[in-house]
């Protein structure tokens, strides 16, 4: 049978194949740290669960396509509390960021179309614009600069007639990058010049280390034709599997396409959307200032664990729960594959996300690794310890091979 | 800015235009009978709750990007139970019906292909083939024929180079009309010959009248490459908002394919799933007998009192809770809006699904209406009636006008 030719292009989680390695060491009675799983160990708030339990209706119904009102009113609350006015008319709840992704690609793309990503970036964003007909073009960005990508140096000379938009993530996730405010109006401005829809992926918002207030690219208003923004409850909240997230624009031609997306998928799932709309009423700055401030410890105990390892080069990551490094290494995969299959220190091993798996580009990112700092800061002291020693036996068995 | 013609090509629900009108007679103090909802008032088992209640982590994790093992296991035990062995990698938990829908049709489409279904049809599969740049080829039928589609006749002078599958929906909707074992036959055959997929829409299996037993294209061992089924326990349980399908099929490589779009949107909703899980495991033989029962009952009433309607035409429906019927009216969509905007009868009126929504081909369907009987026996009966009198009064005015 045949299949599409934009399925051919997608891959599947370049993490899999790893997967009986990690079930063959287990299976040795290894005990197998991850720092490559992006969910948080943070508890959801009860507030949430609660909501569910009190659900008063016999019948689990249809809610209505756009999203519950409570809860659209209760996104368009939390906005008006970071100073940005919108109406409800300006949001589609989604199921998940994943879904607002997916549904803005299917509106904006069309066969040869591309979009603008620096690199490394998300994965997943490449099926979402794969299976939309488009594809993406990568914004270089080099390891030693911050991964920094948001100047008309980097971007403009990418630009052709056949661009659409570009997508950022912010705060940035494999990166932890922070945009400026000069580098958002510098984003901002090209979208602007060059019709562009310019989509921010703000899922990380609230981790972010620097003690700025909270931001989003729909501060500008002036962009409103231009400025999409992807949301999520799964981070915020640390509520990943409630997949409730939002497409958000003033752009209401797109809002009434992505419309139709959502009218013929008929609703996200009812309960989970009472349960994000009582995370939102539920939400305190204390509440926020907390997690952050986990995050912060986590981050640090990396940082600091890190910049022990020989040989690792990183920038500190300024938001989200990600940090590239690149390690002193010929290829982070196969390092990846001698941690589960021949390595191990007092029982204990560790797995990352390669790099390779978050560049468009052929061959970049092969000595660089995603580390997500989710768990707590024991475990991941252990962990950067056994990616230093694995990293050191490693090197010293290809020396011998030579 | 500009938007991809994929999405252009989509509509937004034809029923929205209807909604101003509905907010305005209801502001007059009419009550408004809708015949036009898919959305069962049916209890949900209480199974679900219980078991939503019941969860026990405090982070509400991602799932695996396939499903919760726990409800892949009660999938296959059911389709265990109506005799058709799976293993659970043939199965991938989706976001709804709606999900499995999309996942298949990215895999399968590309620019110019096109997919035989006969109409009329559920409307959101326009949206799902479009945005994946493919584009339906109505399969016609005719109502006297109880809207029979499954012949070699009817089916083969379709095909081309271009054709990729044939998606039908058993139970239909909106027809109600059940394939008989003969024509899933034929199909399954030209399927074969042809090299076509054969998506068959599930999701109404429960829901038929004639006394047959349970039954699925996946029965067709011999189709296995061809053979995909759209799942979901929306209408089977009452649960449309839980949003838990499935997609269904052996071909390996299809679900390997699908795969990557469900990796790509992570998860399902994790509680939804425990919630569906539970659903299957109280699942009882009496629970779908009375069920059935139940929309048998309303199907009879609906029956008998279009029946009494002069100049009203219809097939009696075999499954699923829909059925289309011809009016003695010029233009169904029209009469909509008079029974809206003009028509009262002891301050109620009605709405239903106009016809031309169901199909492809412009101009068929005018005089057709889709009823959905998911209300009671008592409403239904007083919306029938209410249809027959506001089709007098439509006409007398039409009839008066000339």
């Amino acid at each position: 049978m045949k299949f599409s030719k934009h399925i051919e292009a997608c891959s599947l989680s370049p993490i899999r194949k790893f997967h009986p390695y990690v079930v063959a060491a287990e299976a040795k009675g290894r005990r197998v740290h991850h720092l490559n799983i992006g969910q948080p160990d943070i508890p959801t708030p009860p507030a949430f669960f609660d909501a569910v339990r009190n659900f008063g209706s016999a019948v689990l119904a249809y809610s209505p396509s756009p999203g519950v009102e409570v809860l659209l009113q209760a996104i368009q609350m939390y906005y008006q509390n970071i100073g940005i006015p919108l109406s409800t008319e300006d949001i589609l709840v989604t199921v998940g960021g994943s879904e607002a992704l997916q549904a803005v690609m299917a509106c904006i793309l069309e066969e040869g179309d591309e979009i603008l990503v620096p690199e490394p970036f998300y994965p997943n964003y490449t099926t979402f614009i794969n299976v939309s007909s488009g594809r993406v073009r990568p914004i270089p960005t080099v390891p030693g600069e911050g991964y920094r990508y948001a100047s008309r140096e980097k971007i403009e000379p990418l630009i052709n007639e056949h661009t659409r938009a570009i997508l950022v993530t912010n705060p940035g996730n494999p990166t932890g990058t922070v945009l400026t405010n000069a580098e958002k109006q510098v984003l901002v401005d090209i979208a602007k010049e060059h019709d562009l829809f310019l989509v921010s992926d703000e899922v990380y918002r609230e981790i972010i280390y620097s003690g700025e207030a909270l931001s989003s690219m729909l501060e500008f208003a002036d962009a409103a034709e231009n400025v999409v923004v992807i949301d999520s409850v799964s981070k915020r909240f640390s509520s990943c599997g409630a997949r409730v997230g939002a497409l958000i624009s003033r752009n209401r031609e797109l809002i009434s396409h992505a419309l139709k997306i959502c009218q013929g998928r008929l609703c996200a799932a009812t309960l989970d959307q009472f349960g994000a709309a009582a995370l939102y009423q539920a939400m305190t700055p204390e509440y926020c200032a907390k997690v952050r401030e986990e995050y912060r410890r986590r981050r640090d105990v990396v940082v600091e664990s890190l910049s022990k390892l020989p040989g690792v080069q990183f920038s500190t990551p300024e938001g989200a729960f990600y940090l590239m490094a690149t390690l002193p290494v010929d290829d982070a995969d196969k390092l990846q594959s001698f941690l589960l299959k021949e390595f191990e220190d007092n029982g204990e091993t560790v797995m990352y996300a390669p790099g390779e798996g978050f560049y468009a580009t052929p061959g970049l990112g092969r000595s660089e690794i995603r580390i997500a700092y989710v768990t707590n800061p024991d475990d991941l002291r252990r962990s950067i310890e056994l990616l230093g020693l694995g990293i050191a036996a490693y090197n010293q068995k290809q020396e011998a091979a030579r």
